[in-house]
């Protein structure tokens, strides 16, 4: 995704209620924030929030964290629920590094993981920074709860690959597989830039798994 | 696969050497067959055989065996091979049902399984008849030897979909994936159905497993 520099958006997130800054303390406890124990969802790598907002409008009754590493990019998420006069509680934001889930969240906190259209990091000397490779995988085992599970698309045909290869070799199972998901007659929610890409013409990969 | 019927194709397979009749009575000693001690790799569904014909070329030092169901299908690979005045002493076939497998071979008899372009059996009824189903998994299991592999190619987006969730269900480990096998650097040896609907720019999906 392109970064623009986004005027003052370190000072526009840190006064922005939506955005949750002292992540670390919530740890085990992110219920405390919702004041509910509804399910928890979260997505890594949010962009600018289209997804998670469609969904976190739809679902009342789950918990939307969306995380996302680049201020400029998530800055811009609050924007898009103010232009639709949303409200939703049920929803947050926090601008951190994937790397740092396991302190960030608890063991079994969480329901269901999102990755979408990550970076496909295509070195291979990169594979470790890619959000579906072990390192990753394992961090998402520690805070999933029993019945978690991972949501991943990416019109990236090298991505998929690597991620069938190594999430099938941790021993993860396959709940659900397109190679071609938007030929699905069903409604789906898209992120910006599925949208740009999938009006080309071009499919979509999806892979649903739990451990 | 369309299939004419081939005049006296029974009494043709019959009367030729090149096809193994008494298949049964070589359950756990095919070295005898071949005279050697040489790894024993499996063609299901080798049609009119050039695949494993051209493998069989290439490589003197392990034995082929072509499976096919349909008679009037199996009787055109002699054919093929008189028309290259080949004599190939590490080929042979065998016209017989897939579902007989352990009744054919062996504990850890065969070193590789080649499924190419299996019937997709598109009606979900149909579902246990692909050659990838848990049922058939079960029986390459049986036979193939510890570090036995199956390399599984088709054109066919669901069955390939299919395949994926069943063999990560059923616990086997991805050695190689391609969704695109056609745009590797590599020599690939083809079939019949595999060049002519390659000429059309579709993908041909490939997999590679271990249990």
């Amino acid at each position: 995704m392109r970064r623009r520099n986004v005027k003052n958006a370190h000072e526009r997130l840190i006064n922005d209620s939506l955005f949750v800054l002292d992540y670390e303390s919530y740890q085990g406890k992110w219920n405390t924030l919702f004041n509910n124990d509804n399910p928890i969802y979260l997505e890594i790598g949010m962009g600018k929030g289209k997804f998670i907002i469609e969904h976190a409008r739809k679902n009342p009754n789950i918990n939307y964290i969306g995380f996302e590493k680049y201020e400029s990019v998530i800055i811009q998420a609050p924007t898009k629920l103010r232009e639709q006069n949303l409200e939703l509680p049920n929803l947050r934001f926090v601008c951190a590094d994937a790397e740092n889930l396991e302190k960030i969240f608890g063991e079994n906190e969480i329901s269901k993981i999102y990755l979408n259209f990550s970076d496909p990091w295509p070195k291979k000397k990169h594979a470790k920074r890619r959000l579906t490779s072990e390192v990753f995988l394992k961090k998402y085992e520690h805070v999933l709860d029993k019945k978690g599970t991972i949501e991943f698309k990416t019109d990236n045909m090298e991505l998929f690959t690597y991620s069938l290869i190594t999430i099938n070799n941790e021993k993860w199972t396959y709940l659900d597989l397109s190679l071609n998901l938007h030929s699905r007659e069903e409604d789906i929610i898209t992120t910006e830039y599925e949208d740009r890409f999938s009006a080309k013409g071009n499919p979509i990969y999806y892979l649903e798994v739990k451990k």
